[in-house]
């Protein structure tokens, strides 16, 4: 069965406060996209990686790959408007029936065996997401008010989420919502159940300033 | 107004796959325990500070201070069976009106800006908790199911927890409950409004093995 994955890279870098977008931001010696990328060929070297990044940024990035010798081969695409336009423009590139992993260009610490429990449970179910169970107190905002959650009920989502790449390419034909704030909410607003599976808590999504410091801690502890 | 600070440090070691408490592991050069009791003499100089410990860990403590001349005053109580009975236990120190903070000693990161937010915002309206929004997509689990939540109205809750003394010794004279998961459960079952200010993303609990290379890169971040 053929294994995709889509890495989605659509910073512009206004977030952090710097002039570099953030999945081109070093860590640990090389930009923390090529990390992303790099764990999926760890799990399957014969999975098909499609990169999507703005535009304007394609050039820059394909000398960032001369500048690392990065030989992790992979399509690159141009983004959308929006991350959904983004992963709709992936997904003109899967030409044959199988699994298709969309994951976030910004999470480099994605362990191997997060990756893997995804593609296994979606390989038997038809997808999965991977989340972990908050280690906070959690409140809900209502106006003004807030009231206490059982945070045992509450998941935080991470990427790759792991879809049929058929089904994934139907629930990407519906027009754009602002509700769908990953995958699984396009796929799931089209009529089918997501399965969860377990993250690993590394897994963060590089969106502030800090973030960068707490992967490069984190590295290790992800392999 | 006379300022309190209650640094509650219960852990016992069993969840770091260590043997020592996760309050006593050593983050940039000294124990977790001390950083998390530092930020508040920072914040001010005349808080009065009780370190609430389980009672085993009260003379090894004693050595530590000495062996790093750790010289901020402060008072050690002896816990309780659980969290609630540790915090209990260090209300029974609390002798004038005024307002008390509530810390996990764990929490080695909370930045002084969080603390005098908290501070400030419980003078006003009686108490304070630190919360931040998730920066991942939310989902609440019910059965075998789980359905999307918008994150804008979820928060992630931190500590330092700061109310007025004598609310807060009346919240602690219930009896326990399941869900008193921290101190603002506890108030707010006695029927009290819980006022939500903004803490800091680098405040995180350490709970897990690779959280505690996340607080030292996170460490900088913070001041």
């Amino acid at each position: 069965m053929q294994l995709y994955a889509i890495i989605v890279a659509g910073g512009i870098g206004k977030r952090m406060g710097t002039d570099i977008p953030k999945q081109f931001l070093e860590l640990d010696g090389k930009p923390v996209l090529m990390h992303s990328i790099s764990r999926f060929i760890e799990y399957n070297k014969n999975i098909e990686i499609i990169t999507v990044l703005p535009e304007d940024q394609i050039v820059y990035w394909q000398e960032l790959r001369k500048k690392y010798s990065f030989s992790v081969p992979h399509i690159v695409v141009k983004g959308g408007e929006t991350r959904f336009f983004s992963v709709k423009n992936g997904l003109a590139f899967i030409n044959s029936p199988g699994l298709v992993a969309v994951h976030d260009g910004v999470r480099p610490n994605v362990s191997i065996d997060t990756i893997n429990r995804c593609f296994e449970t979606a390989r038997r179910l038809g997808n999965a997401i991977p989340v972990i169970t908050p280690s906070d107190t959690i409140r809900m905002v209502t106006g003004d008010d807030s009231q206490l959650i059982d945070r045992q009920k509450i998941r935080l989502v991470q990427t790759p989420q792991v879809f049929d790449a058929e089904l994934l390419i139907k629930a990407y034909n519906q027009n754009s919502r602002p509700d769908f704030t990953d995958d699984a909410s396009v796929v799931e607003s089209y009529g089918t159940k997501i399965h969860l599976v377990k993250g690993n808590r590394e897994n963060i999504k590089i969106t502030n300033p800090g973030d960068l410091q707490v992967s490069e801690a984190l590295k290790s502890g992800a392999k």
